[in-house]
């Protein structure tokens, strides 16, 4: 056993924590920061710094253009580039792209990646993944879906409405999810490629959302007959969910190492302020009620961390980590929250504005505990696995039983 | 002991709870709600609806045109208005205004509430409330305070700097704190009003905060040799603390009140939709993970509204209920944020969204932790009483000691 | 609305306060204090202090010799009772006597009382109540009862394994309850009342457990044939379950009542022990690391006993209030659990020692949780009406829906 | 990085599993388990099976007759021993004496070592470390001792109270702490080595204690003139404080380990049971309610294991690791909590009895958030580091400062 990471890895540690505070701290002041996320001109500059730096897609292989990165070394290299929220648009790790790049490495055909992949690898495209559908639709519960993929000769036409589309505007590539139809048989959900803008793909609105971090925002998306080529099924028909569960496992964990990143940000601007302010006779962080709140940030920091790289770790050895990964993702999206709700409340009235950067994180923050499966849904996956393994527990319950 | 309301005062609250169902809610849509609050022309037009409907300003007295509510009625009224973010503002007892008019009401002179709190409570004017300062002034420690006021003569000159200041923008007059120099001596702080706009008050910048639904937003404002003339002083000179302590623990009550409004609001709307949404085979509501929190909701809201009445009736009986409305702050603030968070996780990514409400009142209510003091603060008050009567207490700590 | 206790009340309980203090706190350290509860010599000995003082079964009716209490009334003297664990012991109204009375009196013949009810009210014989049985038995879900009640001729046959039966050992009688068959049918279940000792009602063990404050402790009972005639029935045959409920939504509330109290107890010790006891500096209470603990403590006991009594009102209007006690029960369990808990961190080692009365006030306020109705039982209760009701919500969840 | 147990040390996890299973559970049932800890008749007994096993004292360096641990070594083999309140004692790793050992081969003389060490290594002693003191001594502020070590001559002559020494009853040695005068000048804390029993050594009364698992309970000692020869000294003079801190971090992090263990085995219990017990129309276990409070079992288990092992791996490194084993404890000892708290709170009336081991776990395990620093002084200490590192830090507390 051994916490220590490998040199080189801390080496490129550094190097993303020096670009994120030379070159990425600067543009947080940026008017191209909308409510609906960065803009992709904003985008685009902060893509050339990181190219610039050989910062740029860490996590794709170096087949197209990547660093190769391990899902250790993501741990490592995305909680210092979380560390701004600018950050992962910067090295192209944000989602959903991040997850969308790892989804097409896993799956996609070779044509594909040329088509799909490698513009999105170079920072020149975006993406967007549509599986989740407004009431009574796709939530949580994937079996909801209520979109259609009807095959009809050699291409299938798909309907529904989806919504709380991320980055659906401007992306260049939209990976769709449907209920797929062969010969009037539903055969299960498909994953399909398409090219945007495409006729049948509508942008119906921009949501307006708490978050406004992610590029392109949140939109809704009218399918209507929109036409998909087989040739752009995702994988096989009928795979959807067992792949859209591949993508969520590491796409999860890639969350936690983000919010992490930005979880530290909101206590290093708490604890620096509560250790110069003044009240009641002394600063801010000598006050147990303060420095108690920011030695909580520092304990949920650290498990926090340790946590995710144990889960990087176990994919990297092979393991699926289904119930690992919900388990990481329920503990760090609340101590995560924890963390920057209490940053928030050190800075007192300034927390409450924009001057600092907490705002933002506290607004962004909070999805976190709902979107890739919220917190109530990943404890019942893991009571699910104690139900199936306790039956073979040792130990009974008690003498008097 | 009785825990009935008079008859006379659940019939207001029946008529404040049918306005706001009916006047009030149709205007949530409206997008004269700003980032900086609602437009002065929506106020405007929500409080003519008030009016009509003879629910202006009813925790004025009947002599300024209000309908002289006890803290028990505002108790009440106040939540049902709360129910909508607008109701408080159709009513005319948003903050910061409603905590100015009962100062001006407790200490102002005949001449300078006929000529401050009249069109006030008329709902004509606003105002707003400049005690706290940016870093390294006055915050939750007011003797931080670095704004002064110099006597020449028959004027007191102010200069300093002040933010979060409330509804300044747009505001027709100002209550301004500053520590008060006569004769080159420290004599403490002092109130004085001034009408708006008034040479040597800037306003600066309008802050970008969190919460959205104060009117007028929030500003930062420069005052450069403001000039007030001694009869504009609000009270005495140097009794500017006591009164602010005077304002803030009823004012801290009219906010809980309010809140718990909003908190339900957003209980219902999860409640509603809990109710409706299915997943994993059955409704939302239905599952013990989602019906617990919503459980966890209704203990919330019940125990504050408790704990509200009982401050409200203390403050009835003439007593201060320093420590009694410190411990109401702390629960409520915190009870009720429980309630709103756990309801935008039940809506899940619906929550997230501009769609329902809650969004809204989740960004609002979490300044409510922070202003007015925040939680430690409080703490710190409560604590502060048990140490002055501990050494009375009758019980020794254990028979070995 | 009035929050104000009668003054008549308030006299008693200052009554009931002295009483403590003078009377009940010096039998603390009583060595018949067993690991099973206080002896029965101890118990009638504390008797005698209370008939002595006046104050014995004040919440029995005059007619029975009693102070005829209404629940509010119950409220405030149990409250006062409490504070020591012994005061309830000595003023008969420890449970589960005290809720047996209070269903005998609801639901027995005039005989019946006059055999049962009459001995108990004069603080002369204890008694017991057989509901709940081991796995996989009736425990939490009544439904699962497998004793059973066979009708043969004038009598009832019991036969059954019950367990958790709290002062069963020394108790002159006992409530039992059992599935009743009448003629080969299953006709629900039934309690049966019957003098003890009684041919086939066997105590097999007295059960080792967290707490010790139930006189006579919790027994297993074999019921073996147990013969029980006709006449010996209480109420009417088959409505075992719905006098169970009846029983327990004024239980549930006595038990958060004198729990309240021994909750203060704990709070007390630990505050005067932390103005006393100095470390790094000053007093713990002067750190506000153990003063924002008691300010906590001081916010759950304010809003639990504000819960209660508002509860108890309700049951004196002639409500059922069974959402509201669940409510209550959870609130109070849980907040009570909290300040001792954080009253036995204060005291720090000393805490863990029998050298203060807190030690015991943990170990037998965890079972509160539990009895009467696990906490999540009563979430699930509060859930379950919200179903009900949430279809006739008046607000729309959203504008988009 | 690297998680994978090195196999060795798997091995000898797997051996000490089946050790606890096969040869410690039955004990559990054992009446020599009394309300002051195991009997010494039962200790010995354990040490027998454990030395038969090979697993006694493997934490002592192979030179003394252990298996010569590494901090990780035991991170992992205590755990597995803690299963069993039991188990530490069979291995003899159970506190206070497995600190001791530490203690001693880090300070001891060669001398000292053969005459204390070496019959505690070989499991056929024990001893008991004499630190903290009644109100107003030493408690988790050591600078408040008040007894006194005097040199005479050759001799310190040792005065003073010590309590809750963990057992005294039955030590064949003590480490006593004392502030020492030379020459009439306080030259600072010393601990001193004796053999017991001594004259001036008493033990005025075995502590009454929520606890029960500690071999010789623990006690109130009297220093009444204790002669101690300088020659057993325990390292220097006046460096008692400083020996203090060093036995201090490795042993929180052991009591860690062992309680690790005892959380999972009440965990395991409370699954077991609630995927066997009924109600309300399915196991325990598929209700959400009690599914959610084990996946939060499995949660806190899986990230206190991670915390443990890397701050054993940092001590492996050199590192002194105070304040990150200050992060553990709290951690920890809080997370420990919860699950055991809930595990008690899953088995119902079960939990509240004797008849499975968590009881017992419950009543021990309160202690932990107490000793070896309650959670406020370590959380004391993690702010006083960032208020020592925060003006270091890198990032501005916002754009406006």
């Amino acid at each position: 056993m051994d916490f220590a990471l490998p040199q080189e890895l801390a080496a490129l540690e550094a190097r993303t924590v020096a670009f994120v505070r030379d070159e990425v701290l600067p543009f947080e002041a940026d008017p191209r920061r909308t409510a609906h996320g960065p803009s992709e001109d904003l985008r685009r500059e902060l893509v050339e710094k990181a190219r610039a730096a050989g910062l740029l897609s860490p996590h794709v292989t170096r087949e197209w253009g990547g660093l190769g990165l391990s899902h250790l070394g993501k741990a490592v290299v995305f909680e210092a580039a979380g560390y701004s929220m600018l950050g992962p648009v910067a090295l192209n790790i944000a989602a959903p792209d991040e997850g969308n790049m790892h989804l097409l490495a896993e799956v996609a055909s070779p044509a594909q990646n040329a088509r799909f992949l490698a513009p999105m690898a170079a920072g020149e495209t975006r993406s967007c993944f549509l599986m989740t559908e407004p009431h009574p639709g796709a939530g949580a519960d994937p079996s909801l879906m209520k979109t259609t993929a009807v095959k009809e000769g050699d291409h299938f036409i798909v309907n529904g409405v989806k919504w709380l589309i991320t980055g659906a505007e401007g992306a260049a590539c939209a990976i769709v999810m449907a209920r797929t139809f062969v010969d009037g048989r539903d055969v299960g959900a498909t994953m399909f490629l398409t090219d945007l803008p495409a006729e049948g793909f509508r942008i119906t609105r921009a949501l307006d959302t708490l978050d406004s971090s992610f590029t392109g925002g949140h939109a809704e998306v009218a399918l209507e007959n929109l036409r998909i080529p087989a040739t752009d099924v995702l994988g096989a028909v009928g795979e959807g969910f067992r792949y859209a569960q591949a993508r969520l496992v590491p796409a999860r964990l890639t969350h936690c190492m983000r919010w992490l990143g930005a979880a530290r940000r909101a206590h290093d601007i708490a604890t620096d302020y509560a250790s110069r302010r003044e009240a009641f006779g002394g600063t801010l962080l000598s006050h147990e009620g303060v420095g108690f709140m920011l030695a909580d940030n520092e304990i949920d920091l650290h498990t926090t961390r340790l946590a995710i790289r144990h889960a990087a770790w176990l994919l990297d050895q092979g393991q699926k980590a289904n119930v690992e990964s919900s388990m990481v993702k329920v503990f760090a999206s609340e101590a995560i929250f924890r963390v920057v709700d209490r940053s928030l409340q050190v800075l007192g009235g300034l927390g409450m504005t924009r001057d600092t950067e907490v705002e933002r994180i506290f607004r962004d923050v909070r999805g976190f505990r709902i979107y890739d499966g919220p917190s109530e849904v990943h404890r019942w996956n893991i009571a699910r696995r104690l139900a199936r393994t306790a039956t073979a527990a040792a130990v009974p319950a008690g003498r008097a039983a």
